[in-house]
């Protein structure tokens, strides 16, 4: 037999992430490589608590649902969102397997091979994934630690007559960078203007540090005169758990139809079950106390993490503290590949994401991705001690 | 905004079948459209029992999972496909979000714009679907009651150079028509010689009828000495309940693995919810003695439907009685349009859905598929009152 693969093949290469964790399995590794979020804080008890509570409604919960998902939830996710100054109807709102899904959901709608989607320097990595498996074209777009660089981003749009910019404009993955309100209005007024769909990916969006207000979403800054420019789309996997796979995506009620039809053909529609959990849980659970719960434990290991880097004598490193989500961006002298230098460290004990898949064209090569929502400070510690021994077999003398 | 939706949206038909439900909920109709397996027979016990099993194992199962899915369900479905007489391990088998995804993922790795799929005539609705989705060209390939016409097979082949066949060989959606073996081995010999992929979508294999022995699946025909020809899908949907959105498909173990990479982009992994509560369901339940009364009560159901259409007098109808599955495949004289008649039928109370949905090419408008899962015998006595009241108005006088 012999396979005749479609070309889309090339673009699906395996996740870097995933090999990693492949890699590390069973080995007595630490890992500040994945984006997981801590076990510890899962709410399991209430969640179980949720499920019973779908059994109790009778045999009917375990039906075929609706593709656009369980409308219950979806009104109690519109309320949710209305806490974002979001207000939105059930209709303009779609249930995904997690906002992965949404991302790729739109780009099947509206990407043709060849078009042009803009997207951060770095990005997350998965999306460029999903991106290139629909044969898009990807242009960065530069920024800095408050946002993408507005000229840049008017002359790349000007250039490439892109149909769409992917963001993570709230802690992003992997940057750990939050933009201000002035780079969201401005982006969003160039994108208009040009009718450039911006797609906004907020999964971590309540993770924020500080207790400060939140910066406002691009979404909730559209106030759409001439039609909704931007899809949201967010998750449950850092509030509640991932294993629920529940994300959803908001938009204008035309974009969102043709992405439930998408859906239809893709999957007809996500487990009901963690639907229905999901539902239960916004009537029956605090989920707002259980959000401050889990981010004041993140910022204290945030802080365990920048306390450890500050301490390190690596010399030509930079990283910023994050304001909020699981990330933060290491920078190290431009000679060291942190390709080369992850199998060091992986000898030593120690895993980190390095930072050229975070790429989609001219990747940095000397900068990693550091999680630092899963490692508990005795680890964290261990951790960078082996890293350290990693980083001081190719640092060069200053 | 002026949206600039890629080409795709346009195959993106929302499905009929899917539409009709809209129409008619909320409305006292008696449908016999929906594919909707019985509720009364959801396991529900059983599966709150194993939910709770899983939320004693601890915090953990509510992190992320692995693409591939949970291997003790894969471990689980491995040995349930013995019982099939098809040995494969985890590595040949990918969980996904029902058995409609599995077909989605492996059109995305193996069929590029313009390259030709043979289907069945009729075929699964929403296989049409996904497979215009991504732009390939179907070819319908004639048929009868025991199957595919192996001689027309081998014509299109020849004619359209087809990378693949997709076939429904067991209790079809929607014909309701069940392969001999005789045809199975034809089909796979004649497509293994021209390197043509079978995809085996077999959902309904275990709602077998009258207790004799299954006819063996391609797949399992399949010697494979120089590769294995077929990928194999089915899901838990219909033995177990639609709600927890679980299939999976098993194959070659490098087409697997692309699927899987496909699936990593698509949707990063199903709900682990739903794949461990599963897994506890093989583990601590009789799932085949649930199988057997689930077959045994559409049995009853199924005889329902032929007693009450051998008593029609709709001249010139033909209908063949299942051997298994779901549905039976009705059709009426020439000059009734199905779809025109569903109308009338909707304004009497009554629904179905019309053939003309099923067909890749060359659609037959004289033919319904009726479902005989989801009604009892009361509503169904009534349904087929309402639809001879209908069928009344457009017979013409013999």
């Amino acid at each position: 037999m012999n396979y005749r693969f479609s070309d889309t093949i090339d673009s699906f290469k395996s996740s870097a992430v995933r090999e990693i964790l492949k890699l590390t399995q069973g080995k007595s590794i630490i890992s500040l490589a994945g984006g997981l979020p801590n076990e510890q804080y899962f709410p399991i008890d209430a969640v179980r608590e949720a499920f019973l509570r779908v059994f109790e409604e009778g045999k009917q919960v375990l039906q075929y649902g609706l593709t656009e998902g369980f409308t219950p939830l979806r009104q109690s996710i519109a309320k949710h969102m209305e806490r974002k100054h979001i207000h939105v109807g059930v209709d303009d709102m779609l249930i995904t397997t997690g906002s992965q899904q949404a991302i790729d959901l739109l780009a099947r709608i509206y990407i043709d091979p060849g078009d042009v989607i803009l997207v951060e320097r770095p990005t997350y990595l998965a999306a460029i994934q999903i991106f290139q498996s629909h044969k898009a074209r990807l242009v960065s777009v530069d920024g800095d630690a408050d946002g993408m660089n507005l000229t840049d981003l008017e002359l790349k749009i000007k250039q490439y007559n892109p149909k769409m910019i992917y963001v993570v404009p709230t802690f992003s993955n992997p940057a750990g960078k939050s933009w201000n309100l002035e780079r969201r209005q401005g982006a969003l007024d160039i994108c208009k203007r040009n009718d450039v769909l911006i797609l906004e990916d907020d999964p971590y969006g309540e993770l924020r540090f500080g207790g400060g207000e939140a910066v406002p979403s691009i979404f909730s800054l559209d106030k759409h005169p001439e039609g909704c420019g931007v899809v949201y789309t967010s998750t449950f996997s850092k509030i509640v758990a991932p294993a629920l796979r529940t994300g959803w995506a908001i938009g204008d009620a035309e974009v969102i139809r043709q992405m439930a039809r998408a859906k239809q053909a893709a999957d007809l529609h996500s487990s009901t079950m963690d639907q229905q959990a999901l539902h239960q849980l916004f009537e029956h659970f605090d989920i707002y106390s259980h959000i401050d719960l889990v981010r004041s434990e993140y910022e204290i290991r945030m802080r365990q993490m920048t306390d450890l880097l500050s301490k390190q004598n690596w010399p030509g490193m930079r990283w910023t503290e994050p304001k909020g989500g699981m990330f933060i961006w290491l920078e190290l002298p431009e000679y060291i590949d942190t390709e080369q230098l992850l199998k060091l460290a992986v000898e030593e004990g120690v895993a980190f994401v390095p930072g050229i898949g975070f790429f989609a064209d001219e990747p940095q090569r000397n900068a990693m991705r550091l999680n630092f929502t899963h490692t508990d400070n005795v680890q964290l510690v261990e951790g960078f001690a082996r890293l350290d021994r990693a980083i001081q077999k190719v640092l060069q003398p200053v």
